[in-house]
């Protein structure tokens, strides 16, 4: 195994996705090749790569061939199966490592990992793995919380808000009784978001963290910079550089943070971690010479991160079903620059792009 | 036919070299498929589209097949034979047209094109096709010149320089006889370019025009903005304009100026025009929100044409042979952006990637 790769090499990428599909763009602008590997006959990042395999994520033998011609494997989301990463890691480095994805695939690691080692602030937290803990921890809690299933949630599935004691009646068995954590709520103001990447040499750069707005539990926009005080904008970088320090990591990372006001002060609570490129850093693509994927390719080739420098003001729009549509309208627009993901149907709540409209850095 | 794209849709290129790939790769940022056509099995532009066809220029049934499944094509390079263009065009649209390519292909209808057509001032030029005009020539232009062959010249090659009536000797059989004309040597003090892009509905938008200084007969650097006068500026942007116009152009394409000072005042003379994406604009890559290869997909595709305005001044070095052994230093440095084509060997002349290294708009 070598851990740094040259030009020529390929980047094996687990997941088809849009993200995937961004992070094979950006390598092959540095002259990387990359291997796509994912189940769905189907996937956006199978265009624009030359090499691909359609397996399951089970299938040993095609992860062996897969891995056997890569030189680092990467992933698209988080649920990669630890199965997996195990068989890969055993002939390819894996980046992100195995560790990032055992901790953010389990709400209950995640938050202790949170709270504990990366020293961070994070709602209060209760393991709930029956009705009745789910009845102790909400009354612990003050009677109200968000129960949270430990495992695949995204996107507000998996999750159920308990505000009265009619909530949380039958809420185990809504979550077909996977084990779960109740969260106490937290009173925030709005959602912020820091893209992190950290190189192998332990070297960490952010972003400027972006204002999130959601809509239908899906991102909507990302605004950069953040209307937040200088200090808070400081506090969330130092929070993610914290995080990807502690979990030793490589590669770029999405934190998300609530903004919560409480008496006059601003404090800043983690909401979770992603260990992969992440929707909220999109805007990073038109706004900065090096952008999120190409920063994220740098660091799983093992060389030195570029600059997360801004060149201007942006708000980033996710495209969601429907909103597609109007893609003839924004190449019209001056200032906006289009992406689009390839995708067929547009179908409801289905990402198929995002707009970057640009304005002078003040 | 159709004459307008949509999301999904396929560009067909002719030419797997660095430049189709670069179009490849702006077209899949807004979603549309490509298919590279050409003839060598190993071509950087195959490694960043799934689909692909190897075969000659001239096999009628490979190109027929390519044109069946592509919605509009493309080409990288000036010298795609007529009959490939004609096969192609009766089965779907070529942008930009078979007249561009017509004009470009052989350097004594360019001139005249450009003189007379497009009203542009160019270098004084005189047809030779044997070694007596070629004398004949010369006397008319004072003893000195340039002897080009009409057709196939490219980064210096098919060109003797002539300042001597030794240098006139034997110099037609030197180019195998072939059709020549005759320029006369222009006092240059510089060369400039301007990338010029029109759309289907014939509006023209024009990228600032770059200083290039050429090494080996070879681009080395282009530099934006150009030590020029807005004047000079204003006017080589005007000549494209025309240029473009008089083409009926649809496309991007690169318009090489000669800055010539003659008596306090600074004149241009047209040297060459290229009918696609040019070396001497990748530095809109990383300095431009739309870069040149978005602009001629924009363009190809029959869209609306985007803003050609800058975020940076910026300085594009060319990576020629060995100097792509600089990369890992490339990338240490916060403002350089390191693109590479993917080419296997770094062979003396050969274009293996280039850095654009920004700067901030004073």
């Amino acid at each position: 195994m070598v851990s740094t790769l040259r030009p020529g090499d390929t980047i094996g990428i687990l997941g088809g996705g849009q993200l995937g599909r961004m992070i094979a763009q950006a390598a092959s602008r540095m002259g990387l090749k990359c291997h796509i590997y994912c189940p769905d006959e189907i996937s956006p990042a199978f265009e624009v790569s030359a090499t691909k395999t359609i397996a399951a994520y089970d299938d040993e033998q095609a992860l062996t061939e897969f891995a056997e011609n890569v030189s680092v494997v990467t992933y698209e989301f988080e649920n990669v199966p630890g199965e997996t990463a195990r068989i890969l890691e055993q002939l390819v480095p894996v980046r992100p490592g195995p560790h990032a994805l055992k901790v953010s695939q389990d709400r209950l690691i995640e938050k202790t990992f949170l709270s504990q080692e990366a020293a961070t602030q994070v709602a209060p937290f209760i393991k709930v793995d029956t009705q009745a803990e789910l009845e102790t921890a909400l009354a612990e809690l003050g009677g109200q919380g968000v129960l949270k299933t430990r495992r695949f949630g995204y996107d507000g599935k998996g999750q159920i808000m308990i505000r009265t004691p009619e909530d949380a009646e039958n809420a185990m068995e809504q979550l077909n009784n996977q084990p779960a954590i109740l969260e106490g709520i937290v009173p925030f103001e709005k959602e912020i978001s820091v893209i992190v990447a950290r190189s192998l040499d332990g070297t960490v750069k952010c972003y400027d963290p972006s204002d999130n707005y959601h809509k239908n539990q899906i991102l909507k926009t990302s605004t950069v910079p953040a209307d937040i005080p200088e200090g808070t904008a400081q506090q969330a970088v130092d929070m993610a550089t914290r995080i990807a320090t502690a979990l030793g990591y490589i590669g770029v990372m999405g934190v998300e943070l609530f903004v919560v006001k409480t008496d006059g002060n601003t404090e800043l609570v983690v909401n979770e971690i992603a260990p992969r490129v992440h929707n909220s850093g999109h805007w990073t693509e038109d706004a900065c010479p090096v952008s999120q994927f190409e920063q994220h390719v740098r660091a799983i080739a093992g060389w030195p991160l570029g600059s997360p420098a801004r060149g201007y003001n942006v708000i980033m729009e996710n495209l969601i079903g429907d909103d597609v549509n109007t893609w003839a309208s924004t190449l019209l627009e001056p200032n906006a620059h289009l992406t689009l993901y390839g995708k067929g149907q547009a179908r409801e709540g289905r990402k198929m792009g995002h707009v970057n409209r640009l304005s002078p850095l003040c």
